[in-house]
């Protein structure tokens, strides 16, 4: 059980690009890194494309007013010259501007964590994993859902065969705030569904590859061998960017999976459903009650596993922090992986290949699975939503 | 609401083709039928392949021990020579049996009620129609879980534009029964993986057939114009019948549609969902609490509407037997379509094609069109899990 | 499992007292004693105040026209007078009339299934319950809610020692309809809280007494001691009838307990909650969804017990009709008792005392105890809300 | 909506007394204070009675070993001697010694923040409240569940009429984790059994002093006339210490209510219930799922109010942070109350009694009102479960 206590030896010198006072994404950044101040501290930030705004909010937020900076071209510039400059930097801009900025950071010597989706082409990928490769540095990419830690007694539970052979995953990410054209549900999506900024999807980039990486986190055996996409934009002003997709699945194993991704499932507010199902039994998570599993096994009641009880698995409670009854929520779920990012990064600059072996986190093999997940989405549901190789 | 008072002028004289001790569906049949003795009373039965023990069963239930049959063209023959012979007769044997007896029925010049699916080919279904059409005849279909009284709220919700224009149905009926290949859990399933027996599929005609009705009974104006179905055997030794199969549709005017039936969903205790969603507000349903339906509407806090409430459409409430406050449960779902189905034949005895016309019941068209259901989804399994025109 | 097949060789001759066509409660004794046709045929009736109406009622339900009475005392004599008169007779009347119909009903020479509360006094049930002795006959008391048979799965819990040693009972059944003081919440409720018709209270014995009773079937062993109650009139013009009532009880075995009876809880949809403590589980029941249990071994996962399932007591299963999956609601719930009264008769007519030993209803003891209720929940309150000996 | 920038100039030198390693109170106090570093920064510390367990847990943490101190007077003193010296410390003692060193901590000119339930003695807690007032300080109190935002939209219902007017509280916190006796449940509660460490009451202090703030918090207007407690010791060599207590109360305006404290309910998994139920309307709220109440309208369809929907109050969204769909759990809570604090102590140092005037958050009163419910509830009990004034 986590308590606050450090697990490497100083936090890193931490900063971020994006995540100012205009979005809510730089606030569950900021919660997951800075959760314990043992992992990483804030010193730095180019927060904002309007350079003033971000420095009176780095500012605001503790962070010395000369390490806010206007772009990150300067930052990672200024930070170098630094004896206590940044180590690591966190991403969380629009789609379309991960790939220069990693690129960027990589090339400064930082550690980089980035929003999903990671970039737009495979290519990009396999070039910037390289590139991390050469200069010993760790990607982590920021599936936020994914530290949920009952999600790890998922995990285990499939592991060690609870459910028998896994034969199907249900998988759901849906919500309803896009299912009307006004203006108000509209603004903060616009770049969402521009491809120059977001890419060649919305809801499949922006909503399933959280949900598609956390069905591997529970399943890392089982490979996706085919997929089938039916992709929709009930909205017509945002085609060919879908606010509504379909996914089948084929595993290699002989198993089968659905996934649906939303933005118009109008009303919905329990997100994520998760649904493995074995021949023996089956377990389900939603995020809108992280704090339980339901557990099925055919032929006895219905169950449910609660968050931090001693009869879930000691991988699943490693994560845990409060304490059984008292509810964990999304706050956790990041401060979870950030720690991990910091326990990666910590163990890559110790050489420590053992512990980076081990450790479960979303990195860069996750982040380049996730865009080619889209991509196939996208390209099956392009050719009229037909069968394609994964 | 109803109260019991009769509906008809005087209860029909009925018997059952099937439906003995040693299964479950003739008791559903008869709480439908006998639920306040104004509609039917049961008077003759060829209960049971073993004749002896049909007629001790029927003698149990209170009929006439001359008029427990050995089988079903005896009963047509015998009761026909009586003046106070059977005027309907349900069907509730396996599906390889239900044209033979339908067609034997409506030559003896009786009302018919029969267990879905129907038939195994569109064209049986069509020449039925036909010469139940000259006969003056009735055929209702017993989707039992059709008359749950809140479908006719949603279908009332649709129609009225709540939910604004209807963009998605998920549809959605399974349960874990058949997961395990044990000998118990095929033991009464064993006709139903059968092909001679059961016809071409085993969950898409046993389980999806019911969800299918109810879609189309919400949503009548919506028509699918093609789908995509894929289809697995589980377990292996019933292929080609299959135990779990997931469809997309295309509708009509652009909505789409997803349907999962599945006796392999291990542990799952709450059987069918069905999710109309339009643009403005989603409407739920499911038959594990059938005394409430989920309504979200964009934007508002989601509503929980309650069986009996005088907030319900009186369209729903006309069906209302115990209210609020008071479970129904599919017993009454049940005794909702058999009294339909009452009156549907009194309306073509007497002529009454106004209220033919109104009443709303699924007869020989929704008895063809699952047919056609099941056939298409097969259809298009078979041919890879491709788009098939419907 | 039951599918409708006899307990009893021939169905008793059944009439009804009151139950027509102006109120609600007498579709459920007709669906409860009418379920399977094999216990109880109606064929006479004083439906109704007004006579003509209750003729009309009657004939349309199928009752001879002659045999529809004018009033209960008429009912009594002629019937007598005929062969094939009838042999019980359910009183469904205001409270303050049942004592004198019960009385009447067995000078008759009839068995009585009568609505609860059952009389005003004590003293009452005692002289009925001798009356009822010296004529051999049954008395039955509609506790309604009472044959769902997941509450025998509680008893049997219980029995067995599955929760340990019983330390807390906590009862509820709650509503809001009469929260507000508008005519229409009221009309229905007139005589309900007119103490001349409906006795010294009117939640306590309108609602509580129904939980009262089920907590008993669960835990017939526990007795208790001493009580204490508080009652309201939040509405001032019904006082000093209660529309709010709150209990402490003190068990015998050191067990304690607690009611809340109320008719203004706003907007509550979920009437019944009865929740068994023991020291090593609990196990809780609410008649919103009779399909399932709770059940919560202290340290374990808390499960779901599901209607109809193998894992039950046999003893629960006993009364099961659906099969698993398949709703029940409280038509199966009145059915259940019904059909034990018929039982009961029957094996009292027989003589057969070893049948009436072992079956479980709720007969003139469970009546009495239910005034006793009442009375003594009267008496504290109007004490100033002091314990009192039970 | 909160998103982490400084609403106080600069963040208050804080330390802890007590919270250390073996417990797990600590946690949630620095998650609380620290969870976005503008309103704290932890800088010193007497965290254990193990000085040298106490020095390593706080060197862990991130504080400076020379200020990990051996005991709460030593850090006083020295860090009195320090320009930088701590401002305000938080108390996560046992109960038996929050008097002695808040009244320390007063006297060396800190702000104090201080673990219910505050003292033993009502006089204690007037004379606390004289010395901070004399000494220009606040002292918080950590009903670390009454930060959950949606209890403020309660109370902005209450306030703005839209339940009616009140009419009961059903006040619920109940567990099992004290069902058994086994020395594993009891080892961490063993001092909470000792009257001497925790006072005169066990569940009564440590778990409805929670609840009963929290009611308060939502109804202020409503004032307990009168109360009666019953109290248990199911496990015996716990008495006279409770494990278990019902409570009957008395408003002031002809409201009534209950209360349910318990550890002994065995399997309960979830806590907090609260439903204030008016004469239109009911409202509830479970801490199992604190993202979300229940609002009930008498005879409209009961609805779901989501945390961080622009349906609700401002002065609930005020203390939104990670916006609708994203789970806030206890962490936020604590982090709520903290940030209070923190706000108030600004205020007083800075003389804004404006501020603080409409500030909510549990002070002093609070903590003075917690004894008397404490002592009240213990009088009647131990008079025999009669209604005692408040």
């Amino acid at each position: 059980m986590l308590n606050g206590e450090r697990l490497i030896a100083k936090p890193y010198r931490w900063a971020m690009v994006g995540g100012g006072r205009t979005g809510n994404v730089g606030y569950k950044h900021r919660i997951g890194a800075l959760r314990d101040n043992t992992a990483f501290e804030l010193v730095a930030g180019a927060f904002d494309i309007d350079a003033e705004r971000g420095k009176d909010f780095g500012t605001n937020l503790g962070v010395d007013p000369s390490r806010c900076y206007a772009d990150y071209k300067t930052m990672f510039a200024e930070e170098a010259k630094r004896e206590d400059g940044i180590q690591v930097v966190s991403i969380a801009t629009p789609n379309g501007t991960h790939y220069e900025i990693t690129k960027a950071a990589l090339e400064a010597g930082l550690h980089v964590i980035c929003e999903k989706p990671l970039f737009f082409e495979e290519e990009e990928g396999i070039e910037i994993k390289k590139l991390a490769e050469e200069k010993g540095k760790i990607i982590g990419v920021t599936y936020g859902f994914s530290g949920h830690q009952l999600l790890l007694q998922m995990r285990q539970m499939v592991e060690n065969g609870d459910l028998g052979e896994i034969r199907m995953l249900d998988l759901r990410y849906t919500h309803g705030f896009n299912a009307t054209d006004t203006e108000s549900a509209n603004a903060s999506q616009k770049w969402r569904v521009d491809p120059k900024v977001a890419g060649k999807a919305f809801v499949l980039g922006d909503i399933s590859t959280h949900t598609y990486y956390m069905s591997r986190l529970i399943c890392p055996e089982l490979k996706v061998k085919e997929l089938l996409c039916d992709r929709q934009s009930f909205i017509k002003s945002r085609a060919p960017m879908e606010d509504n997709a379909y996914v089948l699945m084929h595993y290699e194993n002989g198993a089968v999976g659905r996934m649906w991704a939303s933005s118009v499932n109008a009303g919905c507010m329990d997100g994520h459903r998760i649904r493995i199902i074995g021949s023996k039994a089956s377990v389900e998570f939603s995020d809108h009650q992280p704090n339980e599993l339901l557990y099925e096994i055919q032929g006895q009641p219905p169950q449910k596993l609660i968050r931090g009880m001693s009869y879930l698995y000691d991988e699943c409670n490693a994560d845990e922090r409060l304490g059984a009854l008292h509810t964990e929520g999304l706050g956790e779920s990041w401060a979870n992986i950030y720690l991990k990012f910091a326990v990666a990064m910590d163990a890559k600059d110790r050489g420590d290949e053992e512990t980076l072996k081990n450790l479960v986190y979303p990195g860069i093999d996750a982040g380049i699975e996730g865009i080619h997940w889209i991509n196939t989405c996208v390209k099956s549901a392009d050719e009229g939503a037909v069968w394609v190789k994964f």
